[in-house]
């Protein structure tokens, strides 16, 4: 099974870290007392934590990550009852149903959690792992080793699972993690956080490898942001606006994760039944997630066979199409719904049953459209011209490239890694799918017998 | 040989990038107009030419390389009117002579630089080599593949040769580049850069692809960092004032280089002749460079068997002590010069014929120090026992952790890389040594039939 940490959810963006204001930005180094001490303190005791756990073996963090299981399942009436609470509240802040939904947790979902944490023991344990090793010449042993990164914080939204993938997969990692979930769950996360806590003491880990960070204040999540030298690596998990506030603000580095405007690319000379399932895929098979598509481009020389069938399929399925002129036209032919494309509609992560319709002269207009408008997060091309899918591999610049598949690949159990912490759109240190060695740094260690350099 | 952009040199802050008030900070993003717009311009003439070198072949690319090689040895009367001016004018603004030093070129400097590029050119090209690869269980193939980041921004100091090495690097790995260096370089950066671009379009390849940034004022620095969606990543090459500053402005990501407080450890029990050599040559071969040691500490078991061959040997090479109560009195006893130690000696990379000497109790206290004080570079420990360098490398954090080695060989040509261009000591992305592989991202590339997910 696939372990995702909200990797591919909707994102939304929380108010108590949406939008700062820029002005805002330089009193997260400068803060003191308050929020800042608080996470600061925080994050000395992770660090302090995370030597033990960077020397832990894997059989103890695998023990911890089995008893954590088993906590859960025993303690699941406390936990339920706090979400309750939270629940309660939100229902009174006139929260909407689909963040309700997946504040929501159920005897069903606390055991899923459980299961992840399963999956997440039965993988090999990254740390330690040799990298690239030699003798060299002058007999120096050269070995470049994955170590944890040491204390890693991830900052996100409101689902409560995210609470448990997210220790699970540092625990694993050894890595100590600060938890700033949101507002709305803090009940349950707190509840979380304490029968995590109460495992690793069991298997005889510090308590301190896990701590959530108070969610009472936006402060919370500048002083993080701030915390250079004690937090090595800050991951958002969230919306634009959380994405856009972290990148503005944090002093520490940083892993963006999520934005996905991903085009599906219909070149000429493409088989039809396979363009029309790729997009429909693409689009309908779990609209919310960042790997869905919200733009389709389609070769003007195809148009004319793909939009009769394209057009009545996704309105059947329920998609509303935003067409340019051109589609348009297919459209008033077809008889179906849509609506006209505006400017706006080419960099919209709908995030819903809404798909931008394009019309392209050539493979270069869509390559060309594609560089403009793609957020590097999963692009697809559906042709059967070897020459054109080399091309569009070449010259798109993204996370993943699909020839002929559905954008919905980009996933980390998909595509084979077991688990994953959320789809990286950076280019440095890890593109695509985060797994467990995206949660390593790597020590080169050298060994001699008095070796100078002279 | 080797190819090393500075990585490895002592720094020093330029004025127009040293020491930005936080309070100006914000003025990055919303600068218009002037510095910044002039920086935007070039940035995405940058990315226009980043395209054409994505795809550019290892054969054209190392075409080009040998043909800068040439260019420079042709036109090297050029550079060293060009230099001239450089240096007559920094003369008049009395330059102290080390900077004068590493600002001047000489005949042989160029001659060396073009070797450079030819050495660049005889690696292999990261482009494409696949990082992993397999058939999916449903059919799809799944390769991950290196491509180049696209456009890299280096704000480098006084050196010119980083130019060259810089834009060699960055062809090579098919990335282009903007290369900031020092108004104390303008000259000599400037005739550099036209040299290159000509070489560039005999070769096929765009201008664009090397292109430098007026060193006018800091706004253009400025500019660079908070060029998002333009500059893919920025590498500082300088010392911690620059570093600082890039860190606390950047929007783009940063790839941190080269600040190194590195400490070689006498563990009790050590061979004293291994010791003092490894000690001597972390410190003496090359006092001005970032893997150059600045603090000794010595356990005390060996102190009365280590001082007394250490000290005169230090003292002989010409490094003056700071020293510890515990190591002042063996430095009385043997009666060499040196200095108490003070608070700030913990902390200080000297850069210079200076080090700081401590004595420890225990090997655990050795490891706390270090990791109060390390700077997260190079990290060595003279021991003859396994258990205690097991330990030191498992609980030490750092890029590179010796085992009876000088710190001098964490250093991309020492340990087999070809080319560097900076250490990292930063965890993420790269750590330890910069080659080209470190100037890539990578790309899935999955190809199916067809294939959706449902």
């Amino acid at each position: 099974m696939t372990v995702t940490v909200s990797g591919t959810e909707a994102p939304q963006t929380p108010p108590e870290t949406a939008g700062s204001g820029a002005g805002e930005a330089e009193t997260v180094g400068s803060a003191t007392g308050g929020a800042a001490g608080e996470v600061a303190d925080l994050a000395r005791r992770a660090r302090v934590a995370s030597r033990s756990l960077a020397t832990a073996s894997r059989g103890v963090k695998d023990a911890a990550l089995r008893g954590i299981a088993r906590a859960l399942g025993e303690r699941t009436p406390a936990i339920l009852a706090a979400n309750e609470r939270d629940l309660a509240r939100a229902q009174e802040q006139g929260t909407p149903g689909a963040i309700l939904d997946r504040l929501t947790l159920t005897p069903a979902r606390i055991a899923g959690m459980a299961s992840a944490l399963g999956t997440i023991a039965d993988l090999p344990d990254p740390v330690g792992e040799v990298v690239r090793g030699s003798t060299l010449p002058n007999g120096l042993v050269m070995r470049q080793v994955r170590v944890p990164l040491g204390v890693v914080a991830v900052v996100y939204e409101a689902r409560p699972n995210v609470t448990v993938d997210a220790a699970g997969l540092a625990l694993k990692s050894g890595n100590a993690v600060l938890l700033r979930g949101s507002s709305s769950a803090a009940e349950s996360n707190a509840t979380l956080v304490g029968v995590i806590q109460d495992a690793l003491v069991q298997a005889g880990l510090p308590a301190d490898a896990v701590l959530g960070v108070p969610a009472t204040s936006r402060e919370t999540t500048r002083a993080l942001l701030g915390a250079r030298g004690l937090v090595d690596v800050v991951i958002p998990r969230g919306g634009a606006g959380l994405i856009r506030t972290v990148v503005a603000e944090a002093r520490v580095p940083v892993i963006e994760t999520g934005v996905g405007n991903c085009h599906v690319y219909v070149d000429a000379g493409a088989d039809v039944a396979k363009a029309v399932a790729i997009l429909l895929d693409s689009k309908t098979s779990r609209p919310s997630v960042c790997n869905a598509a919200e733009t389709v481009l389609v070769h003007v020389g195809i148009a004319d066979e793909f939009w009769p069938v394209a057009l009545p399929a996704l309105a059947a399925a329920g998609v509303r199409v935003h067409a340019d002129p051109r589609v348009l036209a297919h459209v008033r032919a077809t008889g179906v719904l849509a609506v006209e494309a505006t400017a706006e509609d080419w960099d919209t992560e709908y995030l819903s049953m809404d798909i931008a319709a394009g019309t392209v002269d050539s493979l270069d207009e869509a390559i060309g459209h594609i560089r403009a408008h793609s957020t590097g997060h999963t692009e697809a091309i559906v042709t059967e011209s070897l020459g054109a899918a080399r091309r569009f591999v070449a010259e798109v610049d993204a996370a993943a490239v699909m020839v002929n598949a559905s954008t919905r690949f980009t996933d980390g159990g998909e595509l084979g890694f077991g688990a994953e912490i959320g789809i990286s759109t950076q280019k440095l240190h890890a593109r695509g799918p985060l797994g467990l060695s995206e949660l390593t740094t790597t020590t080169f260690v050298v060994t001699g017998d008095g070796h100078v350099r002279g």
